[in-house]
């Protein structure tokens, strides 16, 4: 049983009872996304062996790269110092990013707003 | 003006007003936290280059390092595919946490929780 319930009491949810999750690649190290677990996808993600989240907008549990094949296989967890955030090394199967992307994070600064740090 | 109205309105702050920031090591790529920005603290980060969060328990800017000298020095933006979460690389004067670890995931979920994943 790899989450009872005085781990769960351990963990500090929002007030949503969610925690983010940090999804970062064991390998190469990059920040590939966030999403957010309650604690029936924290424990599917331990149970599986595979990371699985909850979708807010879809108000549903959802297995990374079900549809995809995209599976993020779990190789390392760790929790920060207050316990409120999640961070998760993965392999990943395939790109993390519904675009098509290795990760979420391919914007830069620049490219989103248009302004680099030194426009002021 | 790095961040003016229409900036700030394509980005996806949550119902507070806040997006998470995910800060990592530029040079070692260890993520050290995860905090959250309002448009202020987003707008003090860009116009001082030093990460500046707004603190929920205190409810109050919170410039890191300011008391500890912990700064943490600006060197990439980057937004997600849905603009509500940033990631921050930077160059740290010191150990971002407060406990005075480098990182605040230096638990492991086994460390946390005294099981491993194979404890099923």
């Amino acid at each position: 049983m790899l989450l009872d319930d005085s781990i769960v009491a351990a963990i500090k949810w929002d007030a949503q009872g969610l925690i983010p999750a940090i999804v970062q690649d064991a390998r190469t190290k990059q920040v590939l996304m966030m999403a957010w677990m309650n604690a029936d996808a924290l424990r599917k993600t331990l149970e599986t062996g595979e990371t699985v989240f909850w979708s807010r907008s879809r108000q549903i549990l959802w297995h990374k790269g079900e549809s995809s094949g995209n599976v993020q296989i779990l190789r390392e967890m760790h929790i920060d110092c207050d316990a409120d955030t999640l961070l998760i090394l993965v392999d990943p199967a395939g790109p993390a990013c519904h675009t098509g992307e290795t990760g979420c994070f391919y914007r830069t600064w620049g490219q989103f707003t248009g302004r680099n740090f030194d426009d002021i």
